[in-house]
């Protein structure tokens, strides 16, 4: 069982790493079998290959995370975050709910996220 | 699959039914096999039965509940909120953030809440 300061550490690189666009330094924090449903109710991605591609396509928006709020149990964590998208003349703003398991180095080895469209906010 | 605003409704009346201790009613919105996770990594109940002996445990104290943040995908909900816990001479805070899964009704099939000791907060 990962300790809870270790899945903080985790969670807190993986916002880090998100708004740099550092896709293979996110995959890494990912097992190898890691799973990923962003938004709920998309088809779920598994493994390295799946993870690399889906940030592959969202590495070069500019943008910022920021950890609002977050809950561990176990091997799990929920958190509620702010993504900003900064598209130079617009900003929009999508505030997540991910709920991630870890395994026992407090790698990701699954990612959720709930939001949905209509959480999206214009700044 | 039910709405975002039947989802909603149901997390709403589930906050307020809490506050008020309504036992009776707060089984009502669970299914009758659901299951309950609280906190993250205790035993899971199952069944209308284990659902009002966990509620009836906590229905005398009193306490006001609050919804902050609310993100819905597909069947699922996962919502950051306030549980304020009022014992006379001190006031504590407990704010969790609770996944829940739904029927077609939007009743309750699964509700899982994460928080841990470490995050109440004495007002």
């Amino acid at each position: 069982m990962p300790s809870p300061e270790a899945i903080t550490q985790t969670v807190n690189s993986y916002l880090t790493l998100l708004a740099k666009g550092a896709t293979d330094e996110i995959v890494n924090l990912y097992t190898t079998d890691a799973t990923i449903e962003d938004p709920i109710g998309a088809d779920v991605l598994r493994g390295h290959d799946a993870v690399r591609a889906f940030y592959t396509a969202i590495q070069d928006a500019k943008k910022e995370t920021e950890l609002a709020e977050i809950r561990i149990g176990g091997n799990e964590a929920a958190f509620l975050w702010h993504l900003t998208l900064d598209a130079g003349d617009s900003r929009t703003r999508i505030s997540p709910i991910s709920v991630m398991t870890f395994d026992d180095q407090a790698r990701v080895a699954s990612m959720r996220a709930f939001w949905s469209p209509s959480d999206v906010r214009v700044l």
